[in-house]
């Protein structure tokens, strides 16, 4: 069919990483959390499912927001539950963002290596990319804030994938002010960090923040995400989502999971603890291994080329990310499992 | 802030309707079934939940388009599961078609009265809107397919809301060979009447059917809608889905839902015996009824404003959509619900 816009026949469409719907993968392809989510989430699921799926859910998804707001209130005292937008998992939240602020023809700047779902997002609105190296030490150098008419939005994945590296929250603010654009950071390994950027939430109606469950709490097939920012930016973002956007059940799953904390803390330290041996584990065998903050671990092989490293996994049942970026470079991302898991990775190689 | 595109900073946003999270109303104004979804959906959804959450669902849900294309086969012998695109909700494939076809400053074409959905995804693109009169016998003029070197997507509901009138198979082909552009037949409500379009995908490219399974099925809670369109249209539809647009729960719950058809055919003849009622009852009371093939009722009274009846309704706890479409009129849309919901309402009127 002939109709469709010229960008949307020329772009190739986002390749998520493989998913296997069979058990028979050690699956360290994605960053899903290797432990089950909180026995609370269930639960309310399950009484959300008594109650019923034939009403529509609430728009806003209230019962979140409001506890959300209570939550995130030590790190943001401002916040109130119209700071906080939701969405079906951060991708919608990106989306969004994306589709409120950036006219076709216009330009969308996030450095590189990063997030490979950004170029999609620009591509699919029409607008063009301005794609910055990360410098060698993964810190982001003054062409990523230089002045641009065109500039309409900037991505800032922190911790950034593949290398689970940070910038500091006062980097990260010094970067928004000096952008003639917003800044949307996404967070979605946020909670695998050592620092977070929701407290500049009101230091600039420029920042926003993206965060998920996917990762930390475990609820990637949930698809549940939400943003942070000032209640006039999410005003005007709320007029883009779709009306019912999250469905009763990731409403009801996502309010309980972030009600029990012990339960985040408790999955949290486990893949820490998990992710110190892996890396001490892989720089023995050889590999250079970029210190990370997330819930993956970005290395390479100065001997052993990455691709037939993964091939080689995959062959014998782990899956693990190849990655390669035009111009950049290739390696593999490994996202931090089970002990046991992990014990079966590193037996291999 | 003002970083928002125009389009978005002018427009005032889609307003659904009211939907009170409390027990207390009898809420007949925005299409859901009274009936329960069937048990099946329930068991596979604990089911999935058993299986855990942690991992990302199947980026094109597989299940659901494997059982659609054997369940459709009778009706479109052609079909395939790569003849079917699933989304969060026929909204998500709404805007999913529309983000495919039309760039800003182009033209969509749609019906009036319909979907008030239709104006705000067309302003959310930043296209601009043809809006064409039904004649008073609901049926379409030449103006529905005239040319125009702008055009690049026509929506048609059918069954219409608020109407509930069908246009006939033959008619909306013969529409569609005549547009210039693509036209998407919005079946939501297409389970009701009494002929549906999913037969003429096989006859044109430009066809695109969408459906949810939020009214006949029972699941608006759930949020799963699909397409059905040639396997190139939907090849070039889902590079701009986001990847995981549909959670686990909501593929496990949506395979189960359309695997039990007596379930479907069960609360359908309880549906439309019920309309049966209702339109008889509200006639013998003076009111106007256009004819519907939906599980809701057009309706409104020579002599009794439908604001004023709506507003009295609502302080007596029953809910009905209020519709006031400028230029055109005003009226009132009443969801078939139970016989007791409905039995409740007409003791009131």
């Amino acid at each position: 069919m002939s109709f469709f816009r010229d960008n949307i026949t020329k772009m190739t469409g986002y390749v998520p990483g493989e998913q296997p719907q069979g058990g028979e993968f050690v699956k360290l392809n994605t960053n899903e959390n290797p432990y089950p989510c909180s026995p609370k989430v269930k639960a309310a699921i399950g009484h959300a499912i008594q109650a019923g799926l034939q009403k529509y859910p609430d728009p806003t998804a209230s019962a979140f927001r409001d506890r959300a707001a209570e939550l995130f209130r030590a790190e943001l005292p401002e916040i109130q539950p119209d700071w906080i937008l939701c969405g079906n998992g951060s991708d919608d939240i990106l989306t969004i963002v994306t589709r409120a602020l950036v006219d076709a023809g216009k330009h969308i700047r996030f450095p590189n290596p990063s997030y490979v779902l950004y170029r999609t997002l620009a591509e699919i609105q029409g607008a063009q990319c301005h794609v910055v190296d990360f410098r060698p030490d993964w810190s982001l150098g003054e062409d990523f804030t230089k002045h641009c008419d065109h500039l309409r939005l900037a991505y800032l994945a922190n911790p950034n994938s593949p290398s689970g590296t940070v910038l500091a929250p006062d980097e990260v603010l010094r970067i928004a002010d000096a952008l003639p654009c917003p800044l949307l950071v996404d967070e979605a390994y946020a909670d695998f960090a050592e620092s977070n950027c929701l407290g500049l939430v009101a230091r600039s109606e420029k920042i926003m923040i993206a965060r998920t469950l996917s990762k930390s709490y475990s609820l990637a097939g949930l698809r549940f995400g939400f943003l942070v920012a000032q209640p006039q930016v999410v005003r005007e973002l709320a007029k883009v989502k779709d009306s019912y956007n999250c469905d009763a059940l990731s409403i009801a799953g996502a309010t309980a999971a972030i009600d029990d904390q012990p339960w985040l803390e408790q999955t949290r330290s486990a893949i820490l603890a998990t992710r110190q041996r892996l890396t001490t584990e892989l720089k023995k065998l050889g590999f250079d291994c970029t210190p990370s903050q997330a819930n993956f671990v970005w290395c390479h092989h100065p001997d052993r080329p990455a691709r037939q490293l993964y091939e080689q996994l995959k062959s014998d049942k782990v899956l693990v990310r190849y990655m390669d970026y035009a111009g950049w470079g290739d390696g593999l991302r490994v996202t931090v499992g089970t002990d046991e898991q992990i014990d079966a990775l590193l037996a291999l190689l």
